[in-house]
């Protein structure tokens, strides 16, 4: 259960109104790697979690401070949207201010939520549950929060850059050392985890089941090695239990598919004798 | 630019037809964790790449081996769907091995693809180019590539235990494999990345704007201290430059919001003396 | 910001796994008038509300009950995918209970959420922010919610039909007893607004910019007058300000619409004779 | 079945082009309240409509209004793009007027649509199914109704707002008379229901499986007690039946939730113990 | 402008329930390239013409129909979804036929429709309008037509296969003939617009623009020469303005991609040189 | 399986940077009819093919010159995107070069993807499977492909028009080239199919289940006879089996839909006397 206290986590003051930044910003809340994406992911993946409780109410209250970095955007957003003109374009070719800003401002923020911010992204694309992971496996979901914890924080340092405002900055510099945080918090997790389980997801599956003679071949595609340069190529792999070995033209290892034609009752292109003998049935 | 050659890279036989397994495996072809995305992905990671060429060259030959795996599940769909019955459900109802089959089919593989694949995920959803990101920042994206081969080899696993078909589990066996390898390639490439950017992404933000007195903090965000048994929770921190903090209990840094009223052309609902003033107007 | 407490608002103890009923659950957790929707809807509706604090602080408490709904049907979901079954296809043909369970569970249930909930509806599809609105009038959005309301106590009820386990029953009895709260909630709060506004949303826009000679006509478009019947065919309107006409057989007020030829650039299909002169310079 | 006839419902003729406001024109055309969503749920609900044929022909009559309005809409839009340059961006950016245009077009509306209308949003986000609902309870979906037309006549309003074009104002006035009717109709038929059904959807339900002693208690689930002053908050009922109760302090009811670690092959997180028995067996 | 009589275009009359099929049947309501579909694609095609007016008739004559075919399966489907049983699961595991209709029921057709249809595809999937266009070029959009039209017609033929009940094949058959109307038609205008415009689109583009030498070209990309058995490898092209040539082994003829490094406040990654200097500056 | 080459197929030089274009170019990379669409639906159209190996042998290679095309103006798009401006909104409506770009930028294209191209279209709706078809059938999948050319090529021209860069076009002038192939390629294998299998897809249909009376009717549904005037009205029909017939009224076949009233525990809006019933039960 929770509950809600009136008082931002942090600041959320922007120095004046900026609509076409306010457009921006959404890629923050309601984006692919924005907060909202944690939020849930977190939340989903604390709810469902199996394994010892110090992981569910950690991830829990991570969770838990995320609905509030969201609700710090959000109010940023609506205080962002308080300059938004009205005026009609033509007035607007005339005055390249306020045509700054009708042009690059997202519409819905005025026709749809009424100078408020929406769950959508940077170009208004809705936040979907798509974007969030929750698979049980909490050394494969751990890895997927520090992605999503890496791509966020690049995210806020790009829009840190757009804008000069002094608010602005300052609430995106409280967001940037939390995901500081929470990036080390997640490489901890994933450390613990990897020590006992092993490097590789799912480390509990039989691996007498798996083909091993290629579980460590870097195959190269393509003409020419570069990229045979890299940690990757070469050396003991990252698990401890193998060698990096370089296959510089790898072969194929398959048959060539040779599909049988479908039934008749499907309708489809059986090869050209058997459509001959079905047109013979059916379009004399 | 591509060339194609007919052999797969590794055989995709089933033993017999099983249109309700093909059915589950589209969720590793066209699923948010599918060999689909890991294709689409590594494509454009390797076509936006900035950095030297022996990245481009290693994103791209696993780009390039991915398209492989996605042709490989296709044609593995294709043969399990040869035994699809047409009957209608009152026959099904009878005989309970075709009501087995219709009642846990995908319909569209009929009705839509023919008794063929299709590039959406276990529930039929299609695949979306949401489920990908290529950020520019390698240390970001190859970490959402060790995430996605996490969570690829955890649901090939799960998958892997759901038949019993030998040349289904054959070919599984061998993504199985490939996926071992894979995530030991990002390990192996994060690793090097990390060793001279650092472990906090980006590590090109200046860390004067960062608000650094929030930066190495876990938040207690609920009741009870469960969460401070992790490594996460005590200790330097993974980037090496802090000490985990724990707090207890945590307080709102933040303002009470207060937004101000909307323009009147905006039609929202402002504070009650204003919307009494409005209504004078215009209601009389 | 936000708290979090270990126990949830209420129970959520199924008397025996169902995997299958876990799957129809999902509905009312991230369907289109799940508990997501609500729990969303109401956060950005209280972060973006600029009326007086009584109605902000009272839809982010609404809005923070959400979200223990959203928790409390998550963790019904997990424990109710406890038997779900991993065994093949053919031994489900031979035993209809497993055949049962596995024809109609949520085949990403056990690949992708390893037993866990997830952020989608009864058939898969993943929740949306399109489901929700916060449009900054208030009015308008009591509607909104008071819909959702009435859409989700529907849909809890009939679900309650649909078990007979008496620990889901139980829990559900719960979430309709606070959907009948709520539903009266929002029709005190919309009784509140149209004594003040007015009933037709928006109040504040200029009635003499409204074409007032058609505000109140309702138009029979089909064969039959049936639909004279009804309350709104006649009488005084409900916004007191006028009365229902009823108009047998409405006419067009409108132009024949005739657009003009695009620009060649477009490369569309103008009318013939301009089609023959584009050929003639071009295709010569 | 249906008869078009070529004249609009109402005159869409606008004064002069306007690419960029065409693409505002969009967001009530094929928008979450667009007149897209409102002819495709009437048209449903019409169709499944179970009660008596004076619903049905109500709903229908609407329903078909609302494709009129869809066609001018999309008339009006088509001319408003008559004025799209195609000039490159360099122009542009010397000619102001120019680069208003370009800049604030939808690109699609040129590229995609050769100048005509499209399915979707101001953000050019298609039209999908989800917008739309058909419950089967009449009472729950004419409260839908009502939303829609009142987020409808909102979003028209704040369009007018946003010309001064006389063509499309008066366009746009016919839009807000008619909405202003379907508000009252909705409303109308609301009244009527409700004064047979009772106020709470579904009124079927039997109220003893209802956990009655929470059904009108408002939980106060965050500090202060603003959400005290409200309707909602005392007082009788809107459904007649009880008394509104302020909970000051809401305390949980429910468990802490302590879900069972899944089983083997699901490869999940399960308690440390059991971990460590997975990996003696698996990774030795 | 539309009007709207209360008969069907042609009978929808099952001879009993079958809530099974039902799910099925959505797919050609709401699927891709179901009713719907062709119904919002001519709609806008019509609307947006810009062509003769025998053209925008005709489509809007085909537009309107195509109504009249949604209502046809969305009353089907109400009527098929009669006999939905409610019952718990534990129940259907004892009577197979009550499991068989459970098990296969899409459940959103009882949850939340109340037993009628849905603007959604056979998987739940919603319809959206990005399964149409109107591109302003009539022969382009007729070639999409009549694709829509083989799509479609192949369909409904797959789904009278599935099916033995006499009402519904009554009205599919309908449904069938009138696909093969429509596609002669698309095919007949197609013929008329390629006779004036010839057969490429947009055939109004100046052809000095085009790279002509490789405009007859069929590229061999992969081992091996079957494909240089068809029409599309020798002889004169089909807009009789050359001759194909068949490239048995062919080369690039682009540069090999080389991209700058990004700015630095983009936060990406450089090449090593770059990097190692941006790391001296922030990580000291 | 594949090989990748470093060379792109033809050169993609832009000759300066553009970020305005790049968003608008990004309508053919990532957009429904973009070459991901092509690549993706003959990909699979190839691998689910069941006809004899030339057709297979043909797609494929198409397919597999498709992702070469995919990968040009991916490296055109990051090309296009290097002279991106950081600077803020005041600067930008100083300077009008600056604004121009700023505001008709897609800022995803800087904050998600660091300057690369995105798997999206020119809005930044992302790229989805249901753009693709793959139905088993060739003839109907053939002219899904011969729409996808044209409309492809329409939409490439009109890009070719928004830009005077001579690199770009020179890239353009490429894949124009080359759409006037595939369009051609798909018109002779649509002619060699026709000329085996009959011209209405599929043609395997036994006719007799056809209602033939109506296979061959164009249908007026509209005031006024424009529509008469072209081939589709009156001549033989396009499959040679009949011919057109001109209904100038035509006239409801089936009756008029009456439904049952629902089971009570739907919960829906029986007729007033059920009703009536239920609330004696239920509301007492």
């Amino acid at each position: 259960m929770f509950y809600h206290i009136k008082e931002l986590q942090y600041n959320a003051k922007p120095s004046q109104p900026d609509p076409v930044y306010a457009k921006k910003l959404q890629e923050i809340l309601g984006g692919q790697y924005g907060e909202m994406s944690v939020m849930m992911q977190y939340l989903f993946q604390g709810w469902n979690c199996r394994a010892e409780n110090k992981y569910k109410d950690m991830i829990l209250d991570i969770a838990t401070e995320e609905i509030a970095h969201v609700e710090m955007i959000a109010t940023m957003i609506a205080q962002l949207l308080d300059g938004a003109p009205a005026n009609d374009q033509e007035q607007a070719a005339k005055d390249p201010a306020i045509e700054a800003v009708l042009g690059g401002m997202n519409p819905q923020h005025a026709i749809v939520n009424g100078l408020g911010a929406q769950p959508n992204d940077s170009v208004g694309y809705p936040w979907t549950a798509r974007y969030t992971v929750a698979s049980g496996n909490l050394l494969a979901d751990f890895r997927a929060n520090l992605n999503a914890e890496s791509q966020g924080r690049l995210q806020v340092c790009r829009l840190y850059e757009m804008t000069t405002d002094p608010g602005v900055r300052d609430m995106l510099s409280f967001l940037i050392a939390r995901d500081t945080m929470h990036q080390n918090q997640w490489m901890a997790a994933i450390e613990e985890l990897e020590q006992t389980q092993g490097a590789v997801v799912p480390s509990s599956f039989n691996k007498e089941y798996e083909k091993q003679e290629v579980s460590y071949s870097f195959y190269n595609f393509s003409e020419g090695t570069e990229s045979q340069q890299g940690r990757w190529a070469s050396g003991p792999t990252m698990d401890g239990k193998g060698s990096f070995e370089y296959i510089q033209d790898p072969k194929p290892m398959g048959q060539i598919p040779d599909l049988k034609p479908g039934p008749a009752y499907i309708h489809g292109t059986p090869p050209k004798e058997m459509r001959e003998a079905q047109n013979q049935t059916f379009q004399s």
